[in-house]
C-alpha cells in the first residue's frame, strides 16, 4: 500500500502534526485522486478534538475534497486520468436499502461512510480524509467537477454548497418566496448565494451588523440586525424559510415568530443543547421545523453542475496545511470569510 | 335584546351554573339557530378555568355547535329557516388579510373572534358559545351540517373533526403512508377515523393497553403500547406522519425517532411546557416537526361534506348540561368515549 503524507490529530489535545498514512491500491471500481485543494470545515475541528465524543486517532480531517484523477480501476466508467473530480462527506454506504436506493446515501439505513473519522465497511479500516495528498474513493461516491471554476473555491461546495442546496431544493425554495438566513458563515454565506440563486428574496438574519455590506454583496437583499427588536417585529409573519446555519446555542422561538403562515424553519446548524419549542409556536400560523443534512451523490452532482452553469462558488481564504492550527483559531473567533481551503501543494513540496 | 338560557362560568373557581345571556337580533347576514347539541373540548375547561390566563367571565364555553336555523337576515343565501347549520370555534375574522383571502380564517392577521370568550369585532361585545339555547352568527361563519348523519355525533367534527382532517389534509395524507396517532381521546379518536378513511395505514400509539380493543374499532391497523421499550424499537424509522394529539407533557424525540426519511411529527396538541428538540433529531433523516391549528371555514365545510359522504361521526357520551361539572372531571381522568356531547333541550325544558 502505498504511503502518504497527510496532516493528522494524533489526540483530542494536541495540534494538527505531519502524519503518513497508507491507502489502498485502486480497485476494480476506485478513483485515484491527487488532492489539490481542501476547505476546512468547522466539524473538523468538532471531530479533531472528539467534542462530540466519537473521534477515531490518528485523524486525518477533511471533506470537501478537489483533485485530478490520476489512475481508475478496471470498471470505471465515468472517470479517467486527467479528469477532475470531488469527493464530499461520504465515502461509502450500503446501496441496498430504501433511502440508498432513493439516492439519500446521507441516510443510509447501515450507517453511510464517512470520509473520515469513521470506518470502510469491512469495520476496521478508518478513513482518512483531505488533509492528504492522494485519496482512494469508489467512483459512485466521487463527484465531477465543472471545469470553468476556480477549483480552490470549488472545494466548499462538497459540504457547506450542498448542505445548503439540499434543503431549499427540497422545501422548492424560489421566485416569491421570502428567505431569512441565519448566520453569515461558511453555511450562511453558501446559502445567501444560492437562495438568492434561486430566484428568492433573501434577508440574512445576523446579530453582527458589520456584516451587511458583505451580505449584500453575497446576494442578500435586506439585511435584519438580531439585536434590534423594532426590526425583528417588523418582520413578523414575513418569511416563508428561515435557513438557520448557527450551532451555536440560540432561542428558535424569534425566528419561529418571523415565519408567516405555513413558514417553515431549516435547521442545517446543530446546537450542543435541545431547542425549547412551544408546541403553540407551531400550531400558530401552521409553522413548520425541519432539519437536513448534507445530501445524497445524486443531488451533490447536481449541485456541482448547477453551480458551474451559474457561476457559483464559496468565498475562500487559501492557507498552507501548515496554517491548519491557527487557521482553526481563528475559525473559532469567526475570523474567516468565509472558509479556509488548504492549497495541498503545501504537503508535496 | 333577546334573553337566552345558558350555562357559564361566573370566575375560574366556580361550578358552572344557569345563568342568562343575551344575543343580537339577526342582521341582514345573520343566521339565528335554535341550538340543539353542543360538544365539550377540553379547551373549554382550559378557559372557563382560566388556565391560559385570558378569560372573559362571564364565560358561556362551547364551540362545536349543531342545531337548527330558526330566521335568517335579509341578505342571507345560503340558509333559510328549517335548515341544519353548525358553528365551530370561529364566529368572525377580518376577512381581508391574505390568511382570510386564503380562507385561512383560524391565523387571521387581526385575529379570528373566538365562539367565546372572546369579544366580537367591535371590540368590546363579548361572544357566548354553545352551553345556550340559541345563537346569531353571521352566514360566512355559519356551516352547513349533512342530514344522513346522527346530529349529537357531528357536534364534535366542528373543532375534534377539523382540527384532525386539516393536518391530514394539508399533509397529504392517504394510501401508501403509515400513520401514527398519538394519544386516543377527543382529537385522537378523529385522527384514526381520518387517517384510516384516507387509505393510510394507521397504528396507535397509546400508554394504556385497555385502549388496543377500541383503536382497532375505531380503524387502527396496528397499536404499539409506548411503554414497551422493545416495540418501540421496532417502529424506528418507520411512520411517514404521526398525529401528536397529546396535551400532556411528553418527549417529542421518542416520536421523532420513530419518523422514516422525510417524516413528519404533527402537533395538534399544546404540552403546557415547551418541547426539548435537539436539531439532530431533526437533520438525521431530514425530520420535519409542524402545528396545526382547527381548519378555516371551507376546509371545514368540505370536512363535513366528507363526513357525509363516508359516514364519519364522533363518538360520543350524550349528557343534560345539568352533569356538565361531573363531565369536566370525568375528561380529567380520561373518562369519555371520546367525547361528551350536551343535549340542549336539557337547557330548554
Amino acid at each position: 500500500m502505498p504511503t502518504i503524507h497527510a496532516y493528522a490529530a494524533q489526540n483530542a489535545t494536541t495540534p494538527l502534526a505531519p502524519h503518513d498514512i497508507q491507502r489502498r491500491e485502486p480497485g476494480n471500481h476506485d478513483v485515484e485522486i491527487d488532492i489539490l485543494y481542501c476547505g476546512v470545515c468547522h466539524s473538523d475541528i468538532h471531530q479533531a478534538r472528539n467534542e462530540w465524543g466519537n473521534s477515531i486517532f490518528p485523524m486525518v480531517p477533511g471533506h470537501e475534497i478537489v483533485g485530478k484523477v490520476t489512475r481508475v480501476g478496471s470498471h470505471v466508467k465515468k472517470f479517467k486520468a486527467g479528469d477532475l473530480a470531488g469527493v464530499g462527506c461520504l465515502v461509502d454506504s450500503c446501496r441496498e436499502c430504501r433511502n440508498c436506493k432513493e439516492g439519500l446515501e446521507q441516510f443510509c439505513e447501515a450507517g453511510a461512510v464517512g470520509t473520515y473519522n469513521a470506518y470502510e465497511r469491512d469495520g476496521k479500516t478508518p478513513t482518512y480524509g483531505g488533509y492528504s495528498t492522494r485519496i482512494v474513493v469508489d467512483e459512485d461516491f466521487t463527484l465531477k467537477i465543472p471545469s470553468n471554476l476556480d477549483l480552490a473555491a470549488v472545494a466548499p461546495l462538497l459540504c457547506a454548497g450542498i448542505t445548503t442546496y439540499s434543503p431549499l431544493r427540497y422545501w422548492k425554495v424560489g421566485k416569491g418566496h421570502k428567505v431569512g438566513v441565519l448566520g453569515l458563515g461558511g453555511l450562511g454565506h453558501m446559502a445567501v448565494k444560492l437562495a438568492a440563486s434561486f430566484g428568492a428574496e433573501v434577508t440574512m438574519l445576523s446579530h453582527t451588523a458589520s456584516k451587511e455590506a458583505d451580505a449584500r454583496r453575497l446576494g442578500a437583499h435586506h439585511f435584519v440586525l438580531t439585536s434590534n427588536e423594532e426590526l425583528l417585529n417588523k418582520h413578523k409573519n414575513y418569511f416563508d424559510f428561515i435557513i438557520d446555519t448557527v450551532s451555536a446555542p440560540h432561542d428558535y422561538n424569534i425566528y419561529l415568530n418571523l415565519l408567516r403562515t405555513n413558514g417553515t424553519m431549516i435547521c442545517v446548524g446543530a446546537p450542543p443543547a435541545p431547542a425549547q419549542v412551544p408546541a403553540f409556536n407551531l400550531i400558530m400560523n401552521r409553522r413548520s421545523i425541519g432539519g437536513s443534512l448534507i445530501g445524497g451523490l445524486p443531488e451533490t452532482q447536481e449541485m456541482l453542475d448547477y453551480c458551474g452553469e451559474h457561476n457559483i462558488v464559496s468565498d475562500i481564504e487559501l492557507i498552507p496545511i501548515q496554517q491548519i492550527n491557527t487557521a482553526y483559531d481563528r475559525m473559532l473567533k469567526g475570523d474567516v470569510k468565509y472558509r479556509f481551503v488548504i492549497d495541498i501543494a503545501s504537503l508535496k513540496s
